[in-house]
């Protein structure tokens, strides 16, 4: 039997916010950014158990049983394959809203999962996390597996998700001076209806003009190619459909590319959207672009600039 | 007006056969082989036209008229847009039966354009002459535009045709020890009825399986991954179809595997098979592999083993 010799009463990680699909990758491409993220701290407690003491932030919806919320559940699937001579606690610190197409749910699921391990001493590599996760994430997607937000969240930078199931997860090389705005306008859209509008059909021809475009963003991302980055960071299947359900979203794409955005899009399932920009101040010009397009519909909307970050989750406290 | 400081009487030009789809890469991938490929003989004549004087080899359905010949409208294409104060003869020697599916006539054209920019002292760059050549390739396809054979035979390597129309094309960096095995079985197939025989329509989610092995597969070329390449070499909607209709099809892609290929598929729209291999001999074990499996169904076959060819279409002769 494993010894444990951890000391620790408690540990605090953070796991970043996350921006999927990116134009022409749908549910194959993700990223990570510096901010927003979820907190979560996770706690010693003597009886054999995981449970959620409390949620903090914008958690009107999210449930505190265990096995209905994904840091719990994710938790609790690497409590019972590590079996620990302790129990864990654990309190959710929600930096950003739920909903909005920037992964919270995987957030706090990596940010659980990765504080636990730590806790313990780190019994597992960053890979062997994945499953954990990955077994929150089925709350979110009704059963289905995918792995673009938690991967994303879990290694940081830019990643590949060949396939969710096994997942095959293929870190890409990536510029490092791209950096991101982010604009999360205030309205609501749940995922699962944004999955229901996607037809389940698309035409060759269509899908075709796809990966020429998914082949060549991974070329131009790879080798950076700003310009062919550019060229194929355009989605002819998943957002024409929808873009139509989120208020501003063509012209806050143009607004974007307009200054000066190599590509910009829907982020995840929407509402946010993002910006893939050459240099920080583009981000700021664009993301206050994207930004003033919502705020002429009388929407609110927060802006979030980024690099990409290549890191993923961090410790915050440990004691 | 232009001058014309040629003094040559005749120029000969090679063009390598390609390999294009690769399998998950269909109408999107292709790339170049050392052989087989065709040769043009370009001469002068003082009429002003362009002619087909003769063809050699396996000429039976090869149109000697310049407008139904993909070598002679991609020639008249270009004298017409460079207007030489001299007329064009040209010769064709087919080196590979036609219909293939290793772009026979892409190869025609490209050895007869590249032939005739060098007898007029290289007025164009290499990227300039593929307008022309693929005004020859409309004429087997009926007026759409492929451009992955003539990308391949002109610019060498290995290409990703991101757009056909209008032809954006990327060079992909690929590691040089790979070889590759191709088996021509003597069968029949029209590129039309291969074509005809697709659904216009794909499952979403095959389309997102496909999408994730072609991001991978460019990864892994790229960055010299081969066990990547490998596990991407998949084609979930082309094969499926054409495979059906190719004898001996499984068989021989299970054969190539099994004997260390990274993978193995339908070139073009076949007949023809490839098989991408990490070396040398694994190339000559998977090639004899998979020729043993037509021999067994009393196919003749023909195999070629290559690696992919850097340089594209080469001169043989000049004076």
């Amino acid at each position: 039997m494993r010894e444990w010799r951890t000391d620790l009463e408690q540990v605090t990680a953070f796991a970043p916010a996350t921006v999927t699909n990116v134009s022409c990758g749908f549910d194959i491409f993700g990223f990570a950014l510096n901010a927003p993220g979820d907190e979560v701290l996770v706690r010693r407690i003597p009886t054999p158990e995981v449970r959620i003491r409390k949620i903090s932030g914008d958690a009107g919806q999210i449930p505190l049983q265990t096995d209905r919320n994904t840091a719990g559940r994710a938790l609790r699937a690497f409590w019972e394959a590590l079996t620990p001579p302790m129990g864990f606690e654990i309190e959710i610190y929600k930096k950003m809203a739920i909903g909005t197409g920037l992964g919270s749910s995987a957030a706090s699921a990596v940010a659980a999962v990765w504080a636990a391990n730590r806790f313990l001493k780190q019994p597992l590599q960053e890979e062997a996390l994945l499953p954990f996760v990955l077994e929150g994430e089925k709350l979110t997607s009704g059963g289905s597996v995918h792995a673009d937000n938690v991967a994303a969240a879990l290694f940081g930078g830019f990643v590949l998700v060949r396939t969710a199931q096994p997942p095959d997860i293929i870190p890409l090389h990536f510029p490092r001076q791209l950096r991101v705005a982010v604009v999360h306008p205030h309205i609501e859209l749940p995922t699962w209806q944004m999955r229901r509008i996607l037809r389940e059909q698309v035409e060759l021809k269509d899908a075709v003009r796809q990966w020429g475009n998914i082949a060549a963003f991974v070329a131009g991302l790879q080798n950076g190619d700003l310009h062919l980055m550019s060229r194929s960071l355009q989605d002819v299947i998943i957002e024409p459909v929808r873009g139509k359900v989120i208020p501003g979203y063509e012209a806050a794409r143009q607004a974007a590319v307009e200054n000066g955005a190599l590509g910009s899009g829907i982020s995840g399932s929407g509402p946010s959207m993002f910006a893939l920009c050459p240099s920080e101040s583009v981000a700021r010009k664009a993301g206050e672009a994207m930004r003033a397009v919502f705020h002429r519909l009388n929407l609110q909307a927060d802006l979030y600039l980024s690099p990409i970050n290549p890191h993923g989750p961090k410790i915050l406290e440990m004691r």
